[in-house]
């Protein structure tokens, strides 16, 4: 066995090629949010959705220090205590990964085989990145800032710790966090303690966990995480553009009660309420339309207003008179940019940003 | 769409036959311990293994009563400030699903497809079992107890709530909880809120979730979950043993760090030690060997010994001095009745309590 047959470049499956073994594997390390916990505005602890790309680091807290350095005029090292001395300020999010509805692409980029579940919503605390690097005296020539975590391993053949940038300007926003706590209580050990970056409206590869170092830069940031993955490719030698902003999306409870084998869903004749959730990274989004005919016809939902939260999901409700059956769910969110959720896949080579729309299978029975 | 389609009989895999879109959306939904996690000896929130056979119920606490019925001298309707005001008891509980190894049987059995991280360790507290059953008045003709959860769905043409039962016998055992807290905190929504059935030392599916009734019955439970489900058959006629007590295993924390998409870890030369864990629901487990030739050789790990917890998994270490070239690392658990993990699969129709010896691929380079 050589690092050439354990690390290979990234691959397409073969049309109709089912998932391997290995994509398996990735599947059951990394979590996903069961549907019906879209019932919460707030994802309980352990069903927010989780992609680790190495390993879950064991981080000793009282050891811990986030170094900042590079084009900046003077470095810091500062332990945990140090951090919460600075203002805290909260963000309430909706994260989901880049990957997410990559196996339902045809043909499949072969990674982590996520369906539609990779989200979650947490209220992040924290500081302000922007008042740790003004702290620090960041340089004016300084054109990204790069985040380290302290998880380690290899892809496609190169060894790295997994590192992510953000232009200065993205960095310096005002709700760009570096949080220390998750739902009020510390990290989870799998959400990056004992801190990470928190940028609404990316993403999660951006939101780069147990954080341990920050570097200005003079020049577009071109590590593995950027130049090579992380970038929408319709062939290997397309440079691509980076993936950045979340697409608009919208997913529903699947409603009644479901087999367990097919997850399909079985209800009763009458009247239903219909709720999901919708979110979007880009414009926010303006309405929501949800369908019981795999997308025929449309019926405009009813939609939470934006309020003091806007990079949460909001939640919207549709009432149905469902009849005896076989009927296909699906919802659609658009943007305040006219931007729609499509009805066919969005396909890239690294299986990036595909919102097309969900597919429930109801079965309406007496 | 009928419901003979939507909820199917049982099946076996063909030889070979890959994973299907079924079985990956059970895997997305359902989740397991990322080995790294084993370094915890109580799994932090959020990486304890999941399992839910149809939807996580959203329970109104303030609303939620526990009825405790059948053959009793006084039918208890319980809230939970009554339960409470009963004397807590806490107990540290390695918990693993009856499903883990499924999907590495060969024929598969179709269900959820779990490798070998389906486990994790709590610390629940709540009352004892036994305290409720008197308070009833459990008359001594019963035979067994029937748990009731809020779960509701449907599993091979059987229309259900999820049912289990015990032995009063085992039902009496001191360490049988009604739990209501998970490390010290309320259950998580996914984990049984607001109380859940523990019985340490049985696979999971024995753990009631989201408990709404108790049942002492005269006769023996045949609900779904014991008389179709969860049986050691070797074909369809077969009418098996049931599932009970948790087989014998030791997982090894896979070193070093890993690639991306094949898991496979990288190391270095020279001395390492090797961690990881072992439990056993049956006897104790009395040694633990590690191999690093795939199970060709075996050297004796170190283990803790019993402790306050014997319910809950042990740590082990060996050491190693790692040299260049490709490894096969693997461990097994060897009981006080002499019970040894197997290196081949322990094969039933429903994929039941394969304890076969996990294998960690492992390249050493400088």
């Amino acid at each position: 066995m050589t690092i050439d047959e354990v690390s290979r470049p990234g691959r397409v499956a073969a049309p109709g090629e089912a998932i391997s073994a290995e994509e398996l594997a990735l599947a059951a390390r990394n979590h996903s949010l069961p549907l019906e916990a879209l019932r919460w505005e707030i994802t309980p602890p352990g069903l927010h959705y989780l992609l680790v790309h190495y390993d879950i680091p064991m981080v000793d807290a009282d050891a811990w220090r986030l170094r900042v350095g590079g084009l900046v005029d003077a470095p810091l090292e500062l332990d945990l205590a140090a951090l919460r001395a600075l203002p805290a300020r909260s963000v309430r999010v909706t994260m989901e990964c880049a990957g997410n509805g990559r196996a339902r692409l045809e043909p499949r980029p072969v990674s982590q085989p996520w369906l539609v579940e990779a989200v979650g919503t947490a209220e992040w605390t924290g500081v302000r990145l922007r008042d740790v690097l003004d702290a620090a005296g960041v340089r004016p020539e300084t054109v990204d800032v790069v985040f380290t975590g302290a998880d380690h391993g290899i892809e496609r053949g190169v060894e790295q710790d997994y590192q992510r940038a953000l232009p200065l300007s993205e960095a310096r926003r005002d709700d760009v966090l570096l949080a220390y706590a998750m739902n009020g209580a510390p990290l989870l050990p799998q959400h990056g303690f004992p801190l990470r970056l928190v940028v609404p409206g990316w993403y999660g590869m951006a939101h780069v966990k147990w954080l341990v170092g920050i570097e200005a830069i003079d020049r577009e940031f071109d590590g593995f995480q950027h130049a090579v993955a992380y970038r929408m490719r319709q062939s290997p030698d397309d440079p691509g553009e980076p993936v950045t902003r979340i697409a608009p999306r919208a997913l529903l409870v699947p409603p009644g009660h479901p087999d367990f084998m097919t997850r399909t869903r079985i209800i009763r004749p009458g009247p239903l309420t219909l709720e999901g959730r919708a979110w979007s990274g880009r414009a926010p989004v303006d309405r929501v339309e949800v369908s019981v005919d795999g997308g025929g016809t449309w019926i405009a939902a009813d939609l939470e207003p934006i309020g003091e939260h806007p990079w949460a999901w909001r939640r919207f409700t549709a009432q149905w008179r469902a009849e005896p059956g076989s009927h296909v769910l699906t919802a659609r969110a658009v943007t305040a940019d006219g931007e729609a959720q499509p009805a066919d896949q969005v396909w890239s080579r690294g299986g990036f940003a595909n919102n097309a729309t969900q597919r429930i299978d109801v079965l309406c029975t007496d």
